[in-house]
Order: C-alpha cells, then structure tokens, then sequence
C-alpha cells in the first residue's frame, strides 16, 4: 500500500531524474485526438476547432480528498481524471484533453505513478474516447497533490451555465444521487481500525460487501456523455453534481434567480443522502417543460418563481444541504 | 511573515467558506481579454481565434521550490504566473489567461491569499496585459502549492519546437543569464542562520544590498513578449531557459539532431553561472543565418551539424550543466 509500487523495491522519484520518470509514465497516459504537438516541449498545442475551449481545473489532496489505505494508484488517477471531466460535460461540452500536474513525496516509487497513469487510461478509455493527456509537471512534495485541468470542446453549441433555468422548466439529474457519500459513510465507520484511522485490511472486506458504493466513491462513473446529450436537448441550466443535490440545486436557484422544488419521492428511500451527498459528479440539469429528457436524464423536481430559494416538496429547505471540503476536513491522513 | 496576513488576526480559510474566500480573492486577479464565460461556473470559456491553444501546466510546492523566509505571498503569485508566461512564450505565443490552483494550510489567512491574487495581477500587467486569471480552485493540505496552467494564442503562425533548430542557424538569448541562480546562491549563502535556516531579517539584509539579483530569483521579468517577435522573426526552434543554458541547449540539440556550439565570449564574466544557472525563465532560440535579431535576443552561438551535442567554444561538454529540481532539493522547508 502507500506510495510503494508492488514490491517495495522499485524506482523512486528522489532517485529517478524527472526525465526518466516522465519517459516511464507518459507511454501509459491515454492520447488526445485534439492534440497538435503534444507532450515534450514547453507547452502542447490543442486544436479547438469552432474557436473557443472550455477549461476547468481541479486538486486532490492527501488528507482532505483520499486516503492510500483506501484509494490505490489508479483509482487516483481515475478520479482525479473524470472529476474534471464531469465539470466540462457540465458546460455542454464533449472532453477532449487533460494537463496533469502530480507533487509526491521522494520516496514515491515510479511504478505507483505509472499505475496513476493507467487510472487515467482507463478512466478516459471508458467515460471519453479519444479524450487524453496532453501534458504535465512531476514536482517532490511532503504531500501527494494532483491538479488536473480539463479541456473540452463545445461543437458550436452555446455553454450551457448554471444561470438559465426558467420558471416551468424540469429539473432533472443524471448520474447517481448519494452513493458516493453512502460509500465514504462505509469507509468511515467500517475500514478503520479501533482508533478511527484508515485500515487497509478493513478495507478489503467493506469492499468484498458493498463494491457499488465503494465504487461510486473511489472510482465514479459520472454520465459524461449526458452533458453534450443535455446541451444538445435544450438544457436551460447545468452544474456538475459535486457537493450534493441541495446544496448544488440552490446554486442554479440563485445563479437563475427562481426557485427549485425538489420532489422527494423521486430521490429514492435515503433522501438525506440522495440531497446532501457529494461527489457523485452526475449533472443536474432544467429542461424547457415538455423536453424528451435525453440519456439517462430522470426528473427531480421543477423550476418555479423565486428569487434564489431552493424548495423540497413545495416547503422553503434552509440547511446549508451540502458538504464544504473546508468545513468537514478532518484533517486525518490515512 | 509566514502565511498570516500582515496583522496575523484576519479570517483564515479554514474559518471561511471556500464561497467566501473567492469572493474575496477573485475580485483581485487579472481579467484575460480571451474571457467569454469568466469564474463561477463549472468551467470556464476562452476565444481561441485560430482554431488552436497552446497549453502548459507547472507546480510550485513549498520546501523544493520557495521558502516562506524568503518569498512573500506577492512574490509567489508574482512567480507562479511568469513561470508559466514564459513557457507560453517559447512557443511563439501570445499568453492569453491562467487558471490557478492553490492548496494551502489550513490556518493560511485569505488576506494572505488576496496578496497572492495581488502578485498574479502585477505580474500580468507588467509582462502581459490582457492576460488574466479565468478560474481556479482552492484547497487544503499541510504543503502549500501553487498549480498553474496557462494558454496562448499563436495568432496564426506555427508553434515554434524544440525540434527545428539546422546547421548555420544563430544561437541566440533573450533575459538574463545565470541571475536567478546568483540570486540564490545568495540566498542560501547570506539570508540564513546559523543553522543554515531561511532567516527573514538576513533576507532583508541581502535584498537591501543586491535588489537585482534576489528579484531575479524571486520575482524574475522574462522577455515575453520575445517569444511571439521570434516567431515572427522566423525563428527554427524556441525553448525556455528554465533548467540552465547548457542543459537546456542540449535539449535543443538532442530534439533537432544537430550540434550546439556556445561561445564563452558572448556570456558575461560569470560563465559558470551563466551556463548552469536555472530558473531565468528567458528564451533560447535558433534564428536562420543573417536574421536580424528581435527584441532583447543576442548571439550567444551557433547551429553546427552533429547529433545532440553541446559544443562549449567548439569543444564536447559533457557535464551535465543544469539543474533538476529531484536531484537538488534538500528538503529544507523554510
């Protein structure tokens, strides 16, 4: 576990000079279609063929986004890679290239990143053909950092922002709601040791019992696809599920200046979950009233007069409904 | 000093929402002209008006690459966005906008931040204007690093490689050679305590007596606007001096096949340190025979036929001649 490759014995980024890591990792990294001159001089060149791009960038940090007890190399490079997919699909945009930029402490061994490397393969082979990594930096830290930014291209439809939703339109979502955070619950209260640290063989039998929700955390499979899909449609308003449906459908409610009525007997048995939830990175969406809601789009609720509240079965929800990577940092590193 | 605003009471991020904090840092960074959906959604929008964009992602991680003793929250921002303008640059590119990346302590104050938004601002509006900041993303973690990732527009003409460079062809510079690096051999020799420790008020002794080269180190100016009057100019081959100049001139010779023969008289009295100092941030280009020279780039040798050599006055160099951030770092964290 940890930062070690399988034997314990290998190559390190201390010992290895970047070029020698990079010439070991980038072979495994999934190659862009949009890519001009790609990795190897001082900046790569991307075509975006109706002159614009979408760009979005993210971090994932040891301690307050992953535990190594828990996430191994690739299910890192998996997550950091569609958690910055899923914010271009968002735009409407089809993903189309990734920078990736990792600081890691020196004793990391080259074969664990060339196995970050493979997530981000096979993240990109299943969710985005043809979407890959087109760059990257290597830098030694104390603390494992990924910073992903993510380009997509728009394919001459017009963004589709989080400020367009219209009194009458349907709410909808795509993706799982809660299963996520029902999975890092799990993780939480069962693959610990006796003093609530990450444990990795307590791990392994969460995991063998519920692989679902596990899953839906360490490895999500956001509908990427559904982004464009929704553009495509007519989508009004749309925002990457991050920080859970209460706290993400207020957001387009004060973006749009109207209300969102959220009907709670289509979230399933665990609405807390399904509305507080985080991380499950599926869209959520409003559609003009009468759209044939494209993809795996399900309706949740609707768009009404309002001035920026959000409603839940028809009554004004007050709770803060969400989770803020600052206020709920526990601080622990496993 | 530190990472505590100047009265060392204000809110820190682990207090403040993630919302509050951009609220405050947002409205002090440089807009890009290139904007056409700004901060605030789930990605950004850019104008790439010739169909393409040129990208490059760089980190820099407290302890390897800056020390808080030394570097204040402007110079870091200030840093943070040259670095990556000149990667830009050496392609021939006008850089266009950044997104920006920032994993910081917790008890790190948004004052703090704010100053660092400051450094960002000042350095676009001097090197670049225009070029702006068009999202981010801020997080927590025990190392503060900055991740930045920057686009140019190559307004038409093709990118210049590390790859074009033939026999005949003048070597020449632009930006200083070898002052970043005296800047921090200072440093280290000067602005230390007896332990050998990053100390503050010796750092202000040094400042006070060589300006010019602890601002090489900590908040260098590189040419540029350079890079895109090379291309123009014609110039076969383009990259930035980061790593040192014969290390970085190797990296020419090995890409285009050819040899690189310096010339000694052309480097200043320091040749040493003209040769092996890093982290100038100028340009390095090859320029066919009888080009006028563009903007600030002189002769500093020529292109002959061979097959990835450096050539020093016409003999072999085989030391390495550089600097690798792995290699180098020592661990010290001041």
């Amino acid at each position: 576990m940890g930062i070690s490759g399988s034997d314990g014995s290998g190559l390190t980024i201390g010992e290895a000079s970047e070029r020698e890591a990079l010439r070991r990792i980038f072979p495994r990294l999934p190659e862009s279609r949009a890519t001009l001159v790609g990795p190897g001089d001082d900046a790569a060149v991307l075509a975006a063929p109706d002159g614009r791009f979408v760009v979005t960038t993210d971090m994932m940090v040891h301690g307050p986004d992953f535990r190594l007890a828990w996430s191994g190399p690739e299910d890192l490079g998996w997550k950091a890679a569609v958690t910055n997919l899923s914010d271009v699909a968002a735009m409407g945009a089809v993903p189309t290239a990734l920078v990736v930029a990792i600081a890691a402490p020196p004793e990391t061994e080259v074969a664990w990143l060339e196995s970050v490397a493979d997530g981000f393969r096979l993240a990109c082979e299943a969710l985005q053909p043809g979407c890959g990594v087109v760059g990257g930096d290597l830098s030694v830290s104390a603390t494992l950092t990924f910073a992903v930014t993510a380009f997509g291209d728009l394919e001459g439809r017009s963004p589709v922002l989080r400020s367009g939703a219209r009194p009458g339109d349907v709410v909808a979502v795509s993706g799982p709601l809660g299963a996520a955070a029902a999975g890092l619950g799990l993780l939480f209260a069962e693959a610990v040791d006796e003093a609530g640290e990450p444990d990795a063989d307590r791990f392994a039998a969460v995991v063998a019992e519920h692989p679902e929700l596990v899953g839906a955390q360490l490895r999500p499979r956001p509908p990427i696809a559904d982004g464009p899909l929704a553009a495509e449609a007519g989508a009004t308003a749309m925002l990457d599920l991050s920080d859970g449906l209460a706290l993400d459908a207020r957001r387009v409610a004060e973006a749009s200046g109207v209300a969102i009525d959220l009907d709670t007997s289509t979230l399933g048995p665990d609405v807390r979950t399904a509305l507080s939830g985080g991380e499950d990175h599926g869209l959520l969406a409003a559609f003009p009233p009468g759209t044939a809601l494209p993809g795996g789009f399900r309706r949740v609720g609707e768009v009404r007069a309002g001035d920026g509240v959000l409603l839940i079965d028809g009554r004004p929800f007050t709770d803060r409904g969400g989770w803020d990577p600052y206020q709920d940092w526990s601080g622990r590193a496993g």
